[in-house]
């Protein structure tokens, strides 16, 4: 059994060559993307194993999107699977300064949408250790909504941690509607991780990240808040707080970056006990996943080691 | 004005290079395909000047639809745009025996699935010569079925010959509500397309490609029913049935052969008043477009003539 | 009929992938490609109808160009076509620091350069309220030159407004050439874009982009006369200075930023009436133009008041 | 635990796109490719829970391997890993009539060969139902060879049922060489799978298919022999001979063809009891590979029971 | 110095991807080709050393030109370098039945058709066994007519082998000026090569290939005449006429075919004096050649005899 | 015959899309690359006639790397072919900040790995003017350590001047056996060529280039020795010390600048017997070879003077 439940959706990432725009481009480079999934990729690759629950059709697309988190040793056997329904679908046309990312979500409708909490193997999600969740599950149906709160539910009651990554994307609700679903579900978790900017559009936040920080630690009493803010990282553990300095990127594609950095620290603070070897293992995670296209960051532990350590991996 | 207008909903088509699986394939190719912009793009190849009337999102996914038909100098003008809503989609994994092609659908709840009949530019519609509907339109929702009945309404009254192809899907619709959808429109249609097969599921059509021809011709009394049958064509004129052999092909990708059979079809029977020059038109373009990927004949009216009267076209 | 008409010649682009060589890449990327049509596209993408005349063979090469400037919903019906001839090329192999680009020009002897000015259809272009030139079509050929003399001859006498780019390129004839030609035709025009570097070669300026506005504004007495120099861009209307900053840009491809330019100018220009708005709206465009690709910008009018207002356009 | 263990080794199989050369293709395509993780592949996919053993590198390369065979489901957890050695490769340039396939392989002193039989988890083999060998483990080194004897000698012990594909290689091994080391393997096996071809070279078979099958049945005394040959295959258990006619296929890549055959032929011995169901699905799962490039089916039980009953899957 | 010469011009092949239009691809191919250094390059490949003679400009086209064909070992130490004018290229959409292939020539003005007969070092000529030409080069400049005429006069002189493939375009001259400028040079030729169209279209051969090789051997007299005919071909050497016939070859690519025959024929004549041998490379060279892309035959000699004995060359 | 003749392995360079990873990628790039041929190819683009000896298999693999090299005009005659063994490969994915490089050697057995001295044709090395080895060859084999000693040993003899590249690489032997084997050798070398790191490494070198230089000049007592160091280099003759810094570049891909640098340094030097000429030369070829991907830097003199003089080479 897993040591790290998520559980959320994934969609086909569809994305133009770089330099070509999603109106012209000849072909789509094609990858199963969800945030969820891509903490328990990292997780499994730096050595944590992790299961991903979520619910899929039965159709080429569907079994694409299982194999390719299952491909790096996710424990993808709760998946639940459906005969009708879609696959969630985004096209992204990545950002080149000065011109910002496209993203055009087309996930209304999806099979996770449309998920019956009760159809879950939740003795799966007690059985581990720690839960992990994300405020995109929230936003996307009232069943999904419920499913975030019985998860959060199922793993107290059986003990396990839980983390939980704001994530707010103001294309899929107002930020009315995310804080009043969000601050029904903050409270009590154990790690909350936000970015600076969207804890100042959900929860009023001002100044810096470490302001940000103490306002979510304050706020909803978490064992540890985690505020990133382009690059920086701080992280508030009752009074004490500690901050770190990201590296310097060559930005190839900074999605997943966040997911990669959640599964980072989650790694490094259940393996190793320590919020400073979280922050570690969250930034070169966060920081070599930069340096990929896709949601994936193809690291294993020996790479984040070597690079917090300054240590060159391949000579 | 263009001569002839065409009605229908347009998607992405995305489809893995020949030889692999949607399951794995890297990159996905992307084209806009939809049986009556490829009607209307085949007229306009022809030298017959083809409009075409949709309802799209202001994406860049709807602009690469709409400029993807545009680019063959079909007049799009009259597309209505939409804020919100989304492009349809569907993947095709081709077949190669004996395998059978996959085709996933993914266009419920496309903006022209919500399109509404008194959007319509229906003045664009009445000073054409000649409205080209298919069966897939009254498939897509009750809004679409309603647009299909108004427009061979409007066409009716300002006099304009009508054709439609019955184009049946069984993953759209059930045969039976097929049925019932189309006897209320075929009836006075003035040029019927349909296959041998989809003669038999839909109105219990028996024997060969003669039979279900005549059958239609009776049944719905049109000036022309034209059935094909695995490359063969028959056309019923009254008591006159004429027949013509299809070419030998090494077929590329067979989607949107019968769309370029039925848009030669009509430029030939439009310019020449001549039943037999459609159906070589027609069994040409359709053989042609069996030799390039994706749903679009890439032809001339030069290249459908030299393949007619058996000259090479290029030395 | 459209609002802006730009004549010239639009070729085939090819172009080795990134960091690979014209003398080794297995594949050339394929893009028609012309500073006419260049400004063209973007006017129409932004909402000024505009037309575009040219000279192109009927082949798959000469359709291609045409259907590419199409897509865009410029109006190319004026395009005179021909049975012989060929249709210009040009090889590039973009610079990457400290490399220049390689750029290999195969125009000549083109359809275009063998235009007969008698053969366009001048009422279409009398009909419009912007006329758009640049100094290469009189580098072409004698016919070239009478053509660009010919139509700026129609546009006055029609009373329309006429821009025109210097656009000098040193491999297709030597400045005392283009000197003469050039000071025979930009006498009174409306709008003269010129980058700093060729009103230094061409008309002996001196100093930054300041002096090199005056100069062309004192000597050629357009209404406005726009000076470009590495990103920046300076704009004199009579003794009034304008001054623009550029955005900060990632160049993915640097070629057509300057037609991007120019088209974003005469937009706002036009649209407006304000030589700021056409400042603004075309340093956008330019800057947008670098992000991508091949000539085109693939931009709307929002990304480019987004970009402006520094509002994102996608979140 | 898995019902059916494999044992083997797979390489980084590169070829260059059809139609061109290694001596000259800029980019080689790169697959997992090993027959018997093929078998263990097309066994998941149909159903049929699967592991394979083998010894893997972990570097990028070697973890590549194991992630596209965890992909389908297949239980990987056993493969033992190794700081040290090499994948193995190997390098195809696929037939074309009447050109051979080109086959290159540089797999000597990969990690597999190495393997040594003791750091196996023999637990883990002695928990399933059925053991599946090729012919090609015992040719790569003397520890290869010790380790086939040995996984034989630990399955009967523990009561699981055995088959052996004899899948010679004249690249890896002289027959004399390979004839000997089978024999001493073979006897006792209970399903023996074998080209007709393969039959002739090792064994002095004679004739058609039917003749070398039988030998091999008279010879080894195994519960069921199959010899395949061009497309057909006969199955002799004890005196009953099967025989089935192949399907017509456009073959893309035949190679995994024979895997293919393998792995359908014991999910469907295995979950029906019924040699004929075996020859059935196997000759459906090996005419379905042959349309596809690269050693995997991309199948699922449905697509072979639809050809099998020669209902269309997608409509 | 090279045992065999050629001269002739090679140009840039640019093709759009199998099963796509030059109107539409986002990619051409590129690739050198040119009839003479074709056949240079497959007696090369075969073990018979090879010159190739030709004007190319100092570019990063041109260089890729002489570099593609230096790449198989022909010597093209003898290319006149050329600062001004351009490579030739063409563009070809292959067929696919019914639809016949696409070329657009557009070699005009090449720095070939303006070579000086007497820039070119006829020492190198002098010292070789054997010449090659083709009717190529007379159909495009008169300079280049008069090069053929002074390279045949050159070898004989100087007591050459010469061989000469009609190899009539239509495209680039009319069949009255071909036959008028052939007539003048076939004379005395020791190997003719036609096809049996050819024969008909210059000279009025009429019937089966068999006669248009009795008529070419009368007419010129050389000591071989050779004329290939949909795959099969005949052989005439005064009064002996020898024919075979082809392999069944699946076509990747017809281009170049022909100048795999009669580089196969004219190293097996050459190296093993007999017209059998030669028949027996040429066909084994032309259908190997047919199952690549592109004009090369990417084969040995190991590979040519291992056809024609009908031994696989990799198992 | 070759001014300049160098020896050593070139291996097959597979290589990932830049971004993507080596466990995902689904094409590989392929390319012929090694330090030694690099230089050589450097010198023949240049101007300087170049030779490389090697032992490669007659496989598609083995004639591809020399046709790879041949097609710059290198001399691969002296190349001796071997019917067994493999072509080495190395896998790369390049870096990206702050993710370093991955580079997999997979080279051991190789061809050249077991060459025999006595089979080279030291005649070719004799009539050469210069000699160029790398540290890279005495690391494979102890037969290439002979082969390093012996062809010092014949350049000497024959008066040659020798040039060597220290190219130290720690995945090949450990520092300890690479200094004993270069102390060896690099004892009265005309040029020594080293990275400022490699001479820490090896030769306990401290502080700056400067130091590491000197160290080099007066420990083996070179005519020259050039050390490199993050773009910078100092050239040491007798007591003079010479340094240039590098040019601002965007680095495409590393690998194979330092051989651009040896190459148009021995090329400078050679040509113009000045190491000013060889270091100006040398950091042009080099910053020109960081803008192409893949270890060919392609140039041409004037490309390099072109640089060096600040003029653009193409306007």
């Amino acid at each position: 059994m897993p040591a790290v439940v998520t559980i959320g959706e994934t969609m086909l990432r569809l994305s133009p060559p770089p330099g070509t725009s999603l109106e012209h481009a000849a072909e789509f480079s094609v990858r199963a993307a969800g945030t969820e999934s891509n903490v328990a990729i990292t997780l499994s690759r730096l050595g944590t194993s992790a299961g991903w629950i979520s619910r899929l059709v039965d159709s080429p697309l569907g079994r694409r999107v299982a194999a390719e988190i299952r491909a790096h040793g996710v424990d993808v056997s709760r998946v639940l699977w459906t005969a009708d329904g879609r696959v969630g679908t985004y096209f992204v046309e990545p950002a080149v300064t000065p011109r910002t990312a496209r993203v055009i979500y087309d996930r209304a409708y999806s099979a996770f949408a449309e998920i019956d909490p009760d159809e879950v193997d939740w003795a799966f999600v007690r059985t581990a250790r720690h839960l992990h969740l994300t405020g995109i599950t929230p936003s996307l149906s009232d069943r999904c909504r419920a499913l975030a709160v019985r998860a959060i539910a199922e793993a107290r009651r059986a003990g396990l941690t839980i983390s939980f990554d704001v994530n707010y994307r103001a294309r899929l609700w107002p930020p009315k509607d995310a804080r009043k679903a969000l601050e029904g579900v903050l409270e009590g978790i154990d790690v909350i991780f936000s970015t600076a900017e969207d804890a100042r559009t959900l929860f009023d936040a001002e100044g810096q990240a470490e302001e940000a920080c103490g306002l979510l630690a304050r706020r909803f009493r978490p064992r540890v808040a985690v505020v990133t803010d382009d690059g920086r990282c701080v992280c508030a553990q009752g009074d004490r707080l500690v901050t770190r300095e990201g590296y310097q990127v060559t930005s190839v594609d900074r999605i997943g970056a966040g997911d990669a950095f959640a599964g980072g620290f989650i790694h490094g603070w259940l393996s190793e006990e320590s919020i400073e070897r979280g922050l570690e293992y969250g930034m070169a995670a966060a920081a070599l996943k930069h340096t990929y296209h896709g949601d994936v960051a193809w690291i294993t532990l020996e790479d984040v080691r070597n690079l917090i350590s300054g240590q060159p991996r391949w000579r």
